[in-house]
C-alpha cells in the first residue's frame, strides 16, 4: 500500500447544527507524526463510521468529552504499522484503535495502545461483525435484552451494522418472531430474504404501529432501539409483559438541537412491568473474546451474514457519516482512507 | 360498631376528565347483599385511597380492566365480618380485600377471598405501612431499585404513603443521602425532622433541578418515581452511572387527557448505562409475609414511622382521592366509611 509523506487530517472546524456539512471539518496537512520511543506509527487504512461520532461533535455531556474545536475528528479505525520502536508491534501488523480521521496515527504511552488483529481476519469484518458494532449487537441483545427462546424481537435501524446482526442473533437464540424496521423496500427485502428476519417494515411507507401490531400480536418482548423518537414510543406502547427495551442509540435525534421529545408511552413500563435500559459497549471490552469467538463460528457457518458499505477517500468521511442519518447505507459504513 | 340496613354504594357515573367531581360518582342505596353459602358478609370500615383508582376510571388499557360505568368504584379496604357461612371467616374478623366504595362487601366463590388481619394489628397501619402502599415501597426500592449502601436516593411524592416509607427504608439499607420531594414546607420539615430524610425539596417553591444538583453532587443512584412529568425528566438527566429509576406511578399525569409528555432525557440512560423499570405490587403477593415481618420489626423499633390522613364518611371518598393529586395529604389517605 502507498503512503503519503504528509499527514492529512480532518479537524473539527465548528459544531454542526443538524447534519455535518462542508464547514464542519477542515482538512489540514501536517508532518507525519513522530511516535517516539516504545511506540509505533500507523498508516490508517479504514475508518469505522459510527453514529456516536456525531454525538461527540456536540458540546454536550456524554460518556466521553466532546471533540474539541480544532481537534482531529475522533473515531475508530484500522491501520497498518509502518514504523515501530515497540516490541509489541511489528511493521505490517494490522491494528484496531481510535485512529481518528487522518492518514497517520501513533501508538505510544501518551496516545494509548491499539489491538493487533490476528492474521487472516478480513479488516472489513474486523470493523463490522467482529468490531464494536457486532459486539454492540451481541452484548446488547444477550446481556441487556436477555433474549430468550420464543421471544418476539423488534429491531430498528435493522439494515445497519448493528441492527442487521441483532436480528440474526435473535434467530440463533431461538426468538420466535424477529421484525426489522428499515427505510427502503430493498433493505426490507434484504432483511427477510438474505438475513432470515421473519418480517420487515418500511417505516417510511408503512404505518409502523399498525404493522407491528400485525406482526407481533402478543406484544414485543425485546425492542432493540437504534433510533429513538416515534418508533421508540410505539414500541413502548406495544411492549409485552416483562418486556425489555435495549437503548443502543437514538439516531433519529442526533442531528436535533433543542429539547428532545420524550416517549410519552413510558408509563406502559409500569403496566407491563417492563424495563428500559441503556448500555455502552466500552463496558464489555474484557468479554469481547468470548463474543468474537462465538461470532466467528456463526459467520463461518453462514448463520450470520455481514455487509459493509465502503466509501472511498478520507475526505469523504463527513459524507459517509451522513449516510447513517439519511439511511443511505446497508450494513457497516467504512471509509477506505486512500 | 353500628351497621346500616341498607348498602350505600358509590357507582362510577361517568369517566372523569381531570379531577373527579360531583358528576363522577353516583350514590345509590341497595339492599344489603346476600353472601350465600360458604361466604361472608363484610361491613366495610376503612377504604384505602390510592392513585391507581383514578387510572381505573379511565377507559384505557391497564393492568386491570377499567371500572365499568355503573359499577361500584373499585378499591381496597378493611372491613369486619358481620355474618358468615364459611369456616374460614368468623364474625368479628377484620379482613382486607377489594371491598369497593360501599358499606357492605361479600366474600364468596364469585367475589373472591379476603385476607384476615391478625388480631392486634391497627387497621390503619394494616392499610398503610403493612398494606399495599408499604409493600410497594419495600419491593420497589429493594427488588426493583436494588438500593445499596452508600447510594444517593431521591423519592418524589415523598410525603405520601409510599414515598415516606421509601425514604426511611433507604436509610435503613444504608443509603448515604436520601432526598425527598414534596409540595409544602411543612411536609419537607416532616420528612427531615421526623422521618430522618437527609434533605427535602419543595418542588412548588424551589428549583428542583438546581436543588437536586446541590443535594446529589455525585448524581442519583436510585430515583423512586411516584409522579412522572418534569421531575422524572430532571432525575433522568441527573442519574449517576448505573443509576436505576423505579417507576411506581405517574401521579402528575393521571388527570391528563390526551398524549402524555415523555421524558426527553431518557437518552441519558445510554450515557450512564442506566435502567428505568416499572413494577406492579400484585406480582409480589407471595412475598408479602417476608416484607411485613421486616416492616413490623422496624416499626416496633421506631425506625419506620407511618402517618395516616383519615377522611370521615363514605361520601367523601371522591374528595379524598383528589387529595392525592392536590397534595392535600401527608401519609396514607384513608376513608373511614362511617
Amino acid at each position: 500500500m502507498a503512503t503519503t509523506d504528509r499527514n492529512r487530517r480532518l479537524l473539527l472546524a465548528e459544531r454542526p447544527s443538524g447534519m455535518v456539512n462542508a464547514d464542519t471539518v477542515r482538512l489540514v496537512e501536517e508532518d507525519v507524526p513522530d511516535h517516539g520511543p516504545d511506540g509505533a506509527l500507523v498508516r490508517v487504512r479504514y475508518l469505522s463510521i459510527d453514529p456516536t461520532i456525531r454525538t461527540w461533535m456536540n458540546d454536550a455531556r456524554g460518556y466521553v468529552p466532546p471533540i474539541a474545536i480544532g481537534e482531529v475528528v475522533r473515531g475508530g479505525g484500522i491501520g497498518e504499522v509502518v514504523a515501530t520502536t515497540s516490541a509489541r508491534y511489528a511493521v505490517g501488523d494490522l491494528v484496531f484503535g481510535m485512529t481518528g480521521w487522518q492518514d497517520y496515527a501513533v501508538i505510544n504511552a501518551a496516545a494509548g495502545a491499539m489491538q493487533v488483529i490476528p492474521p487472516g481476519i478480513d479488516p472489513l469484518a474486523a470493523l463490522s461483525v467482529f468490531g464494536v458494532t457486532g459486539m454492540t449487537a451481541y452484548f446488547g441483545l444477550l446481556d441487556v435484552g436477555k433474549v430468550a427462546e420464543g421471544d418476539t424481537v423488534v429491531v430498528s435501524g435493522a439494515a445497519g451494522a448493528t441492527g442487521s446482526v441483532v436480528g440474526q442473533l435473535a434467530k440463533i437464540k431461538g426468538a420466535a418472531t424477529v421484525v426489522g424496521l428499515a427505510g427502503t423496500d430493498e433493505k426490507c427485502a434484504w432483511l427477510v430474504e438474505d438475513l432470515g428476519f421473519d418480517a420487515a417494515v418500511n417505516y417510511r411507507t408503512q404505518n409502523v404501529a399498525t404493522s407491528l401490531r400485525e406482526q407481533c400480536p402478543g406484544g414485543i418482548d425485546v425492542y432493540f432501539d437504534n433510533v429513538g423518537g416515534d418508533i421508540l414510543d410505539i414500541c413502548l406502547g406495544q411492549l409485552a409483559q416483562k418486556g425489555r427495551i435495549v437503548l443502543c442509540g437514538a439516531i433519529s435525534t442526533y442531528n436535533d438541537s433543542g429539547p428532545v421529545k420524550g416517549p410519552g408511552n413510558y408509563r406502559n413500563l409500569i403496566v407491563v412491568r417492563g424495563r428500559m435500559e441503556g448500555f455502552l459497549i466500552f463496558d464489555y471490552f474484557d468479554r469481547f473474546p468470548e463474543a468474537q469467538m462465538a461470532m466467528a463460528s456463526w459467520v463461518a457457518e453462514g448463520r450470520i451474514k455481514h455487509s459493509e458499505h465502503v466509501v472511498e477517500g478520507l475526505e469523504q468521511a463527513p459524507a459517509a457519516l451522513n449516510l447513517l442519518f439519511t439511511g443511505g447505507n446497508t450494513g457497516k459504513v467504512i471509509v477506505a482512507v486512500e
